[in-house]
């Protein structure tokens, strides 16, 4: 029977464009007594991916549009850091209030496009989410084989949802590792088929990881060690992106 | 920093109304060497509740109304089932193509109002969710207290959400503990507000519960070892539900 340990990366310097953060993460576990393994699910915090990758707007290098500018205004916004999200937008889910839900360009539905206003390390500058969040786990899961381990590297982003209150850890990126467990074909003990078709392991692996990383602590990367997965070497969150015409709240 | 471990409790016998699932659990967990310690975190699949609270319904003593009747038929569903989804919710979300969205009377918003025609051990009947998940959990942390441990208590089940494929395991019962955890008034290192506001760590456990659970292997408990949680013996799940009034997506 699985027996997952969980534990958060503590150490890291804070993040600026260019750092290869699989080795800062690869050296701070090993520094820690925690020398990454095998098998381990490393679990990344978006927003120091969005610092390396130096996804980072300078607003007053922000010209905000019409629209942009007429709905910040009434609701007390910075026009400049709407314009931002519109941009990072394919577009708008849900415009009532202040409250601004859009679908991002990776298809990502959320609060502002994502866009993080609270910890980009200076007033006047926002953070971004990574470009291509697949792609950036694919790259540190190479780069930690090259310094000798076969992990899973998730992305993870801190998203609201319908229906409830409170915001949990999703994944926004993966590498190595399908991030559906899919149950389709198989039966239960009694030979009824699974009302539960697909588990969505990414997000709950992602949610796992807040536990300990936490948004105070600067604990920024988190390990889930103990879960069985297969090697995937396609994986990408594509398959967890529902589509527009399957989707009922859209 | 917070170091968590995750296991699952086996050996449970097949549930039937009356059980004590607190002593049985307490009992299993012994048996298996995890004994339960203070501060454990229990998370307890829906599913055997309702069993051992006869959450059952035998779908020869059901009579399906006109609406469910029509729409069973055309959608190839059996209408007893659908009249017990609909006796089960206090409002339709969405009801496209064979899709049911409901919102139950403890308001949670899911498929089919939570009924579930996989695991009810035999052909013919089905089962309901439990009637108060939050009285259930206090109850089963009372009788953890009377044994001897101070749990706190969280029911599981599987439910999908919008915008993203695959299912997760979430909380619909709780004691002991607060479902989320606030930083409202905190401030990040550089001086601004969160971003974040508050996290649903009932959630987030629940999820990292199911990683050690699944759904094929019979393991329908588990402990998560090692998460800070002030008591809170008032709590439930009712911060979680949103209130109609301020979701977008109803």
């Amino acid at each position: 029977m699985a027996r997952l340990s969980v534990f958060g990366i503590d150490g890291l310097p804070e993040i600026t464009p260019g750092m290869d953060l699989a080795e800062m993460i690869h050296d701070a576990a090993g520094d820690q007594g925690d020398a990454l393994q095998d098998g381990d699910i490393v679990l990344v915090t978006s927003k120091i991916v969005s610092k390396a990758e130096d996804c980072i707007v300078e607003l007053d290098d922000v010209e905000p549009s019409d629209f942009a500018t007429r709905w910040s205004l009434k609701w007390d916004k910075d026009p400049r850091v709407t314009e931002v999200v519109l941009r990072e937008s394919k577009r708008v889910i849900r415009q009532i209030g202040p409250v601004l839900i859009t679908e991002t360009h990776h298809g990502f539905c959320c609060a502002n496009s994502g866009v993080d206003q609270s910890s980009s390390g200076a007033h006047g500058r926002i953070l971004t989410l990574p470009v291509d969040p697949d792609a950036t786990c694919r790259a540190q899961r190479e780069r930690f084989a090259e310094l000798g381990v076969d992990v899973a590297v998730i992305m993870t982003d801190t998203f609201g949802r319908p229906w409830r209150e409170g915001q949990t850890d999703i994944a926004i990126g993966i590498a190595g590792m399908h991030p559906l467990f899919s149950y389709i074909g198989q039966h239960d003990p009694h030979g009824h088929e699974f009302r539960v078709q697909e588990i969505c392991t990414a997000d709950e692996l992602a949610g796992a990881s807040e536990l300990v990383k936490g948004n105070t602590s600067r604990v920024p990367v988190a390990v889930v060690r103990g879960f069985e997965w297969e090697a995937d070497d396609d994986a990408s969150m594509a398959p967890v992106l529902r589509d527009s015409e399957r989707d009922l709240f859209r």
